[in-house]
């Protein structure tokens, strides 16, 4: 298929209901598609290029977003909520910034049967409207800094759409900084950048590389963009979050300025920062496998789904066993699923479960009840064993943490495996059209060079990775020699 | 102040910052709109009709989105995320909704630089988009009951618009349920109203009346719908929540249907129902003083402020007390605030935190920190206590069970206080004109009655109150008998 097919322009082929998974390796977007379906995720909708995160998906993210917004408000951020318009005299203001996002916005004109005045964003992202509030509330060196993060609905009218990769509408968390120095801003702006590598590799179990972002490829109107770039199954690059020193470009457009502590008036420094639901998508791809997904135990909607095996006894003895057990690791704070619907066989359930990526399974029969035990299964090696029931939360608790590590390290073994040094561009090319993955390589600096390895090879620059050292020689694509080092791949 | 005043068109006019709080005796609109700003609950902004809810005011707002969604959740219902934009010829597919919201809608008529082909409703209320879905989902009776949240921003295109109570653009909860039978639907419109009324009772301090409201005030496309009605201290109503029992209407409009457990394909009976960031407004106008908010202690930002008091040893001694007292609490569950502030004096602190209606303060001084002990304070009353340290925790406990108790205990003998029973027009319209409050009166049930009563004296029926019966004798304005109980007042 297409690397970039429209997956929406195909809705109308698409049947209801996904029945089976087409396996990882015969086609990798097929794959993801019958998988967002089939697991419930998410689904088509009759509004161009908008997909609905249905109840199992949006769990995942509500749990994902919990875990990190603890660590945002730990370290001092508040939460708050700015207006999705932006007229667009406002977001005009910053010259850089509007030429970026103005081709994406899509545009109220009218309400009601009256139409508008000025036009009004819906917001591709909310520097504007957030920076005209903050000249009036900074004033003083005492109001700094001023750490505020919003989750919200954000529109970008993009042409090509992909589930939870891609869409009109999407969700995310974006941060707004206000700093009195430049060294602050940067701080932040790198706090934020391990914040967001710290949840991604302990939480999603997702291995990340950080780094700078080309002039290119920075955010419109930023100083300088952090990036976090994981490696999805099919050896693409995804960029899992962002995080900008705006300098003071933001601030004197928008006029945030304060009396210093010396009684100066100042231009203050600012941040923003931002991860979407696209990490929704980014779990499917580092982790499922042919069964289905494999989801990190940390933000999985159920850690444990119980099956009761049919049999003798199953009303008297076998259900309230179950029941039982749902209730002590309930009581013990895992979230716990119980099926015990009746039409569907043991065997159908553990394979919609695998599917549905939940880490430990555990089957409770009548002999299991006569002999006081449980069996668990885990989702990743699909390993049994026996185990009494009074030890089943701590053998559960050591299950999940154990198989949240292997997850990660199992993600970082892949990406490890699919990152190539490359130093002559013939081999750049022939693995940017096989295996793909990362390559490592030595780049100029110049923008020109870039475009053409991109264009050529459909490679773009990731990142220049924090704390590596330009390779000797020159760079992959010309003559010139090697400025930085770059990592290049295709990306989502 | 005019009664509908529109507070945005004011905004020019207004200082950046309020310093003083308006006496609510002397103006109760005024009073309102100078604590949103001064406790930084909310602001102005570039927007018309669209505020920001600053930190302080989201905060509130996330203690009590948790904990109803708790709630949502116990009783077996999940989240979900729905599309924003509904295309206009989904909107009208059910005849007397899109009759009802048309006239409020924000329309998207351009993506980018390209006019759409189909102009884009931002959603008003999501029936349609989610129906839509629905359609696609239900197959089977095995599929249903489908019990499905949504937590999102909404947007009406209002005229006149005020703080918390009516913006362009407000957040809310909405809930999209799916039944087999009529009575199953009806049960589900009333468990949400029970759990709407103990949130907000138990939660937020706010006594309500429960009831259905009139064919008049009924949600667009209803059958029924069921209504909190709330009393604010200037004896106007809030409505705070509502649920509505949609029949078949939706179901045969949106096409979803079932197949019965007899195999007849059946429409199925859907409800919905949801509350608004307006309750933050109620809580303003339901618990505020003349210092300012007073906030119930379950979903108060801060339950306790700490402000150490300067003098000798401050720095060795006053302050790491206060740090510890902090921790203590913090470790005990408490939500605790330690103003360490030098630049402003404890008179100072104290006045802005009964402003921003922190349930206790504790105050802590070189003496107390001699005697093991601190002082606590309590908002409503302004009672002192001298506490030994190692028994704060308990006694912070209890003073906030007992100020949670006591909030609800007064806004319940205020609405009591508050509601008349009349059987005379004369007296209604002075009531009106008067003291407002609630009214209770007989009706006769006709429309037009209804419409002219609201003509004359501004009051509208709130809601005919669950369990009672119509009062012996005429209609309050005309000579027919009358049919309901009904609760009339002048509204938000």
């Amino acid at each position: 298929m297409a690397e970039n097919e429209d997956l929406y322009a195909a809705q109308s082929s698409e049947p209801d209901t996904v029945t089976e998974i087409t396996p990882k390796s015969e086609d990798f977007s097929r794959w993801y598609i019958d998988i967002v379906r089939r697991a419930e995720l998410g689904d088509y909708t009759p509004v161009r290029g908008c997909m609905v995160i249905r109840p199992y998906g949006y769990a995942l993210w509500e749990n994902s977003r919990d875990r990190l917004d603890a660590r945002l408000k730990a370290t001092g951020h508040q939460n708050a909520y700015f207006p999705m318009f932006i007229p667009e005299s406002l977001l005009k203001k910053e010259a850089e910034h509007v030429e970026g996002f103005a081709p994406e916005v899509a545009w109220v004109t009218h309400g009601g049967d009256e139409p508008l005045e000025e036009r009004l964003a819906v917001r591709p992202t909310s520097e504007a409207i957030i920076c005209s509030l903050y000249s009036k509330w900074v004033k003083s060196w005492r109001d700094l800094p001023l750490l505020i993060n919003q989750w919200a609905n954000i529109v970008r009218w993009e042409k090509v759409t992909k589930f939870f990769l891609r869409t009109l509408e999407f969700l995310w968390q974006e941060g707004h900084t206000v700093h009195a120095t430049e060294q602050e801003a940067e701080e932040e702006t790198l706090r934020i950048l391990e914040i967001y590598r710290d949840f991604m590799e302990s939480d999603l179990a997702i291995p990340v590389i950080t780094g700078l972002k080309s002039e290119s490829e920075k955010f419109a109107g930023a100083l300088r963009t952090y990036t976090l770039e994981a490696m999805m199954g099919d050896g693409r690059a995804l960029q899992a979050g962002t995080s900008h020193n705006l300098g003071q470009n933001f601030a004197k457009a928008f006029n945030i300025r304060f009396e210093d502590q010396d009684q100066q008036l100042k231009y203050a420094w600012t941040t923003s920062w931002g991860v979407t639901t696209r990490l929704m998508g980014a779990l499917i791809m580092a982790h499922g496998d042919d069964k289905g997904l494999m989801l990190p135990p940390k933000v999985a909607p159920y850690q444990v789904v119980i099956v009761p095996i049919p049999g003798k006894h199953f009303t008297e003895s076998v259900l309230p066993a179950a029941r039982s057990l749902q209730d002590m690791l309930t009581a013990e704070g895992f979230r716990v699923h119980l099926d015990a619907r009746e039409e569907y066989t043991p065997g159908w359930k553990y394979n919609e479960w695998e599917l549905r990526g939940v880490p430990v399974r555990a089957e409770i029969g009548p002999r299991d009840v006569g002999k006081g035990q449980a069996v668990l299964v885990r989702r990743d090696n699909r390993e049994k064993a026996f185990v009494p029931l009074d030890q089943i939360p701590d053998e559960v608790r050591a299950l999940l943490d154990s198989l949240q590590q292997s997850m990660y390290d199992r993600a970082k073994q892949f990406m490890g495996d699919q990152t190539r040094q490359v130093s002559d561009y013939e081999t750049f090319g022939e693995i940017m059209s096989g295996p793909r993955g990362f390559i490592e390589a030595g780049w100029c600096g110049d923008s020109d060079c870039e475009n053409t390895i991109q264009e050529e090879t459909r490679a773009t620059i990731r990142c220049l990775p924090s704390g590596r050292e330009a390779p000797a020689g020159s760079c992959v694509r010309c003559d010139n020699p090697a400025k930085h080092l770059a990592i290049f791949a295709k990306a989502y």
